[in-house]
């Protein structure tokens, strides 16, 4: 049976635009002369859709879709995809995320998802009723065992808990099924690909089934969907790897119940943990900015080595002509902070301005010295700076229709080391998810061929340059005591003891998570962040702020 | 049986808080030589928790908050109580939504919820393993049926969908329940007062049973609880019936399986929207406040009716002495709106300043004056005014330890009428999820006896003022059409067509709904808004940025 996996860049509600790259991928399968194509989760409507879901209209959309897409399946060709069912029985909820077998121009057979996460960044209880019971389709005499994505994780030594009581991929071997295929929207995160591999691997040789896992591609939001698909034959080999931040269509031909040797279809791996974010980030960007509709981008570059970083996955994600970066000198500001942002666009070859803003601070300070008083100056005008940069920034953005890029990373954002509506301005934040440590090793990774960001920007102490002689240190540990500690408590869930008896002081420990619970306001105020971690902050972690905890 | 039910408000996270509120609630409960003092849903925890319920510790103090609870069980009373419990078992979910019933200084019996929620702002299934099953918990004699909250949303009659395949009323009446009692913590919205009523109302005569609602009262983030517990008797008159808004102890005598004469316990209800709505968001400004440990507050004001409401609403809250009101005219501003701006502050008795704001919009405009080119003044001129007011009041706010509230109405917030980082610019939106028609209508409510609000600000036609003789219906459909179409598109998730069909022009209708679309991107990044709709923006709506539909 020739199998073609099509991994495709949705866009969420684009239902003619969608439409159409599934029609392309259908004629490359009916020229590979292919049995079946595969298309991933909710490929109708896009991944994740969310609230849009509430929308009669945008059911229907996504149910015009599968008929013109059922119309292709002339031929010899059957086509399998995701999209969303309404359920006709109540009670329960009114919709299924659903998966739609199409032979001969019609809907031969649907089937639903029955595990629907509800964790981190998932909410698929809020919109669909499980699957109450499985069971194979077939085509060509082969039974296929179709799951969708989260039905294949539910597997009692790979993850830490078993979240549900059934097992869709047990029930549907049970129930005869000789090829397995799961069709998925699964969110990148640096360890994530690993994790899937030993699922599929685990059950594929567990039933001695060909296992193949079809993901999308794409960012939406702030979600990144790393394609990276993964096919296992029955005796762990892995003979299918789809390519990594990129559409890709391979095509493949399965024994099925034969001899016959596969051939396999393997595209490169990213080997590095750098490599990996650098990727997912570029793709994170560009879809994220074309599918708002956008083309340009500006950062505000303090010659610091993370809004180096942005202007670098700007760049590359968007073309340096896209790009502009801006330097707003103050009067704190180091001459070399100016320099270092000149030398980055230099060698980047972004668009490049200088805009003094002591002038706009003068003003502030002026306007509002009475009501400020005579205490020396403190946070109230060190936020002023930043505002008054992130006005400055907006106004660009609002004049040139251009993107305005927030440069934070996630230590800063932890523990509230930033200002609201100053640095945490912007559309996007590229970095949000991004530890200081793996910043630096985003930089050295950039520049592991020529000195694109500037020596002296990875050498120099960090600063945010509100006030004289100022550094990070003054408010924070060491990032590589800080950076651990916020990993423990945010991605790992431990608490105070557990942290410090990770070997850190418990003082430091108390004092990071308090400030980390206590900047829960910002974080709510702050701009969709690229996730790459395992928890990021934003839509995947939920806490309140009225609370004494 | 002598029962008294605790509606108290709540902090999340504050285990000392929360339990010394509770220890008050049992003495008062002994005084009264109550059989049983009820108390609500997750009340060692306050509701919601949200993600702090990931966290070992978290569950511990509330666990160990239950055990104090229960040694304080002596005598003749039992002590019914919402708390979070752990499920040993595997597979499912960690943790139960779970009651327990103390008696002789312990634990006795422990049900779990059955139905979780996972619409609008629920995320239940999240966090909880539903109950497998429920039984009746005998006190003295009297099977009491217990039920947590969502168990007794699930009437085929009064709701618009069943969405869950178990009715657990019905189950513990078929199991034996003598007595009906439900403890919960449903968030206020102005019809769901009504609804809950015929909920009760509808099973405790389908069942003949006494039916006892209690709910959590206080402000919790966007979230508000109203309070006002009720009880119906078999035969559907009310005889309970708590406080709107406030803390309650109610003690009532109920006659399980005997002849005696029931004595009504019915507080006062509010009879208008406006009233409910006026004083609903005066709780829950006055908690988010106090919650999160500010005690004064400082707001814009436009001489507008959005800034005057709010003021209105503060100063109820925290007293007059506790607002600043800050008029900050520039070239726009007209002259009637300092002089409104002053005239309510002097009639609300709030403390007062004008800062005059044109100084730091001139050096922006000298700055920028070479990147912004020579076009004429347009939305990036009209934005840096907001910008100017916004970090104007973030100073102050800084300086003075003030939380800086949000004017913004809902109406604007739909179709992104307002400035990010300007006029949005703030901790809390008041009003946000109040239309402005409604917000007229409060502003009424406000002046019903003497005039606070200056006439003029009522029948001035409402303006940003960020350019000559700029008008909202220069921009907008005028209210009284705007707000409808709001409401239909937002809160009835109705398409253009069936909202052209109410009567509203076509094209006028498609240009709102792509408004609303068009503004996620600023919703996303809006302060947290007092919820008085069943779909306010914010937690409860969940919508892609990067979508094309």
């Amino acid at each position: 049976m020739r199998l073609t996996f099509a991994q495709l860049n949705f866009t969420v509600g684009a239902f003619e635009a969608n439409f159409e790259r599934m029609r392309q991928a259908v004629q490359a399968a009916e020229r590979a002369e292919s049995d079946l194509v595969v298309f991933s989760e909710l490929a109708t409507t896009g991944y994740p859709p969310r609230d849009l879901l509430t929308h009669r209209r945008f059911i229907d959309g996504n149910l015009e879709t599968l008929d013109r897409l059922a119309a292709l399946s002339t031929g010899r060709l059957g086509i399998l995809t995701g999209f969303v069912d309404r359920n006709p029985a109540s009670p329960g909820k009114e919709l299924f995320n659903a998966a739609a077998l199409c032979r001969s121009g019609r809907i031969v057979a649907r089937r639903y998802k029955s595990l629907l996460p509800t964790y981190d960044v998932f909410d698929e209880d809020r919109y669909f009723e499980p699957a109450r019971d499985v069971a194979p389709i077939e085509l060509q005499g082969v039974r296929l065992g179709v799951t969708i994505c989260e039905d294949v994780w539910n597997d009692r030594e790979i993850l830490p808990r078993q979240l549900y009581h059934r097992n869709p991929v047990e029930e549907l071997v049970a129930g005869g099924a000789d090829l397995l295929i799961n069709i998925s929207a699964s969110p990148f995160s640096l360890e994530k690909a690993d994790v899937r591999r030993r699922l599929i691997t685990r059950d594929a040789v567990a039933y001695g089934r060909y296992f193949f896992y079809l993901n999308q591609v794409g960012g939406n939001d702030d979600l990144i969907f790393d394609g990276h698909s993964i096919g296992v034959a029955p005796d762990g080999r892995e003979i299918l790897r789809g390519a990594e931040f990129d559409e890709d269509l391979i095509t493949i031909d399965v024994p099925v119940g034969g001899e016959a040797t596969v051939v396999p279809v393997l595209r490169d791996v990213t080997a590095t943990d750098e490599a990996r974010a650098y990727r997912a980030l570029v793709l994170g960007l560009r879809d994220y900015t074309s599918k708002c509709g956008f083309s340009r981008v500006v950062i505000g570059l303090s010659g610091g080595v993370d809004s180096a970083v942005t202007a670098c996955l700007a760049a590359d994600a968007l073309g340096p002509d896209q790009v502009l970066g801006v330097a707003m000198p103050a009067r704190y500001s180091s001459a070399h902070s100016v320099a270092d942002a000149e030398a980055l666009a230099r060698a980047l070859g972004i668009r490049y301005e200088k805009i003094p803003v002591d002038p706009v601070f003068q003003a502030y300070l002026d306007t509002l010295g009475p009501a400020l008083g005579s205490s020396p100056p403190g946070p109230t005008e060190e936020n002023l700076q930043a505002r008054v940069r992130g006005a400055t920034l907006m106004a660009l953005s609002n004049t040139l229709g251009a993107l305005l890029l927030t440069t934070g990373n996630k230590s800063e954002l932890a523990v509230g080391y930033c200002t609201l509506y100053g640095d945490m301005c912007g559309g996007l934040a590229v970095i949000s998810d991004v530890p200081k440590l793996l910043v630096y090793r985003l930089a050295h990774y950039i520049n592991r061929d020529r000195e694109i960001i500037p020596a002296s920007t990875l050498t120099k102490p960090p600063s945010a340059e509100l006030r004289p002689d100022q550094k990070d240190t003054d408010s924070l540990p060491p990032y590589n005591v800080l950076d651990p500690i916020i990993t423990a408590y945010v991605e790992q869930h431990l608490d105070v003891d557990e942290i410090s008896a990770l070997g850190f002081d418990r003082s430091v420990v108390a004092d990071v998570i308090r400030k980390i619970d206590a900047s829960e306001y910002k974080r709510r105020q702050a701009a969709p962040g690229l996730r790459i971690s395992s928890k990021a902050f934003g839509v995947g972690r939920r806490y309140p702020i009225a609370a004494k905890y």
